[in-house]
C-alpha cells in the first residue's frame, strides 16, 4: 500500500486533507490544507466544510480548522492498536519505574515502525519519537526488531530499497543490515547505537506471537554510552508479560 | 451537532460507515455494515471498497473488514486528545499507583462525557468505562464534574432533556441534578454511587482552565460502599499537576 494513497475519489481526497495535518501543524486554514494536499482552492474548502459538517474537523472562530475528537474517537475505539497497547501498558509501566527513560510500544505498519505509546519520566533525555509517529525499521532498534522477527518478503522489500541515513550512525548497507539482523535474531534484542540520535541508544526487544513473529517491538531510549543491561532485563521480562496479555486475551 | 451526523455526503456516509465499529464488533462485512448504517448494500460495498484502498479500513482474506491503524494515526497524531491526556498521564500513574482501581480521564463532547484514558489496576472491580467510549453528563461522576464547572448553555441543554436512566440510583429529575451540580461546585469534587453501576461509586475532580472552567475530568471507581477520602486527596493533587503541566504547555 503507497503511503500516501491519493487517487481521486472523494475518500482520497479526504485522506489527503486529513494528512496534512501533523503533531507541529495542528490547525490551518482551508486554503493552506488545498496547498499541502495539492488540490484545487474549491476542492478543499469543499471536503474541509463537509468534514466538518460531518464533526471530522473542527472550525474554530477565525475559521481555521483542526482535526476532531470525533475521528480520535471513531478511529480508537474498535482499533487493534488500542488492544495491544492496553494488553502492554502494565508493563510498559514496570519499565518505566525501573528504567527512567523513554519506553515505547511500536508496531509493524507501511513497512516503517508506527509508534502506538510512549511512557516519558520527566528526567529523560531527548527522543525524537511521538506517539502515532514513524521511524524506518533500518535504522530504529524498534524497527530491526520487527524487520528480524518479521517475514521474508518484508525484509527483501526493505533491504532492496534506498535505506535513509538519519545520521552518520545510521547503517545504510543493505549487507550491514542483513549483519546486523541475523544478531537480534540470535540475540533476541536489537542495541542500536545513535542510528535515530546521535544523542540516544535504543533498545528494544519484539513481542513474539505463538508462530515466533513479532507483533510489536518495546524499547526504551538511553543516553548514548549508558550501559544496557537493567533496561534489557526490564524490557524481556515485560515483552513476556505482554505475550502472556495478548493471548489470553485472543 | 448531532452524534451521528448522517446527510448524504460522501463524508456523511463514510462517518456513518465507521460508526457501526464498535469495541465488541471490530470485524464485519460490507453487508453487515450497509444493514447497521442504513445504506443500500450496493453503496456500502462501494464505500467500504474506497476506505480500504485509501487505508481506512483493512481487509482479511474472507472479505470482512476492521478499522485500519491508517485511520487511528490520522486521528491521533494532531489532536487535542492526546495533548490532554500525555499531560495527565504521569499525574494519572500515581493516582493508581496510591488508590489501586480503575483511574480515568474524561473531556466533554458533543454533551456527553468522552474517555480519554483509563488505567487499571489487575485486581481492580467492575468498570463499564472504554477508552473512546462515553457516559452521559447527568450519570457519572466524570460527567458531573464536566457539568458542574462548563458553562451554563450547557448545564440549561442538558437538563431540558429527558436524562436517561441507568440504574435505580441514577438521578433524573432536573431539579435533584441541579442542587447535585450547585454540591459539587461547593465541595470540588463529584461523588455518584450506584449511577452508572450499582456496584460502583465513581469520584471525580475538574481540571479547571484559568477560567474556572473545567477541560477535563479525573475520576475513579471504586466498589460502591468504599470511602472515598484517600481517592479524593489523590485526585485533588492529581488535578493541580495536570493544571500546571498544560498551562506550561499553552
Amino acid at each position: 500500500m503507497a503511503n500516501s494513497p491519493s487517487g481521486d475519489s472523494v475518500t482520497g481526497r479526504l485522506v489527503r486533507v486529513l494528512e496534512t495535518f501533523t503533531p507541529t501543524r495542528t490547525v490551518q486554514t482551508p486554503a493552506e490544507i488545498g496547498r499541502r494536499a495539492g488540490l484545487p482552492s474549491s476542492t478543499a474548502h469543499r471536503v474541509v466544510a463537509d468534514l466538518v459538517a460531518a464533526g471530522l474537523l473542527d472550525r474554530d472562530g477565525e475559521g481555521r480548522v483542526s482535526v476532531g475528537l470525533r475521528l480520535w474517537e471513531l478511529a480508537t475505539r474498535s482499533s487493534l492498536a488500542l488492544r495491544v497497547r492496553q494488553a502492554a501498558l502494565p508493563a510498559m509501566e514496570r519499565v518505566q519505574a525501573r528504567v527512567r527513560e523513554h519506553t515505547q510500544l511500536a508496531i509493524l505498519e507501511q513497512d516503517e515502525a508506527l509508534f502506538l505509546e510512549r511512557l516519558s519520566d520527566p528526567d529523560a533525555g531527548a527522543n525524537i519519537t511521538r506517539i502515532a509517529g514513524r521511524l524506518p525499521l533500518h535504522a530504529s532498534s524498534s524497527g530491526l526488531v520487527l524487520l528480524a522477527f518479521g517475514d521474508h518478503e518484508l525484509q527483501e522489500r526493505v533491504l532492496t530499497q534506498q535505506l535513509r541515513r538519519l545520521t552518520a550512525m545510521t547503517p545504510t548497507d543493505p549487507a550491514v543490515v542483513r549483519r546486523k539482523l541475523a544478531e537480534v535474531r540470535r540475540l533476541g534484542h536489537a542495541i542500536a547505537p545513535g542510528s535515530i540520535e546521535e544523542v540516544s541508544t535504543g533498545v528494544a526487544v519484539p513481542v513474539l506471537d505463538r508462530a515466533g513473529r513479532a507483533t510489536a517491538a518495546l524499547s526504551v531510549v538511553l543516553p548514548r554510552d549508558a550501559a544496557t543491561g537493567v533496561a534489557l532485563d526490564a524490557l524481556h521480562r515485560a515483552a513476556h508479560e505482554v505475550e502472556r496479555a495478548l493471548t489470553r486475551d485472543s
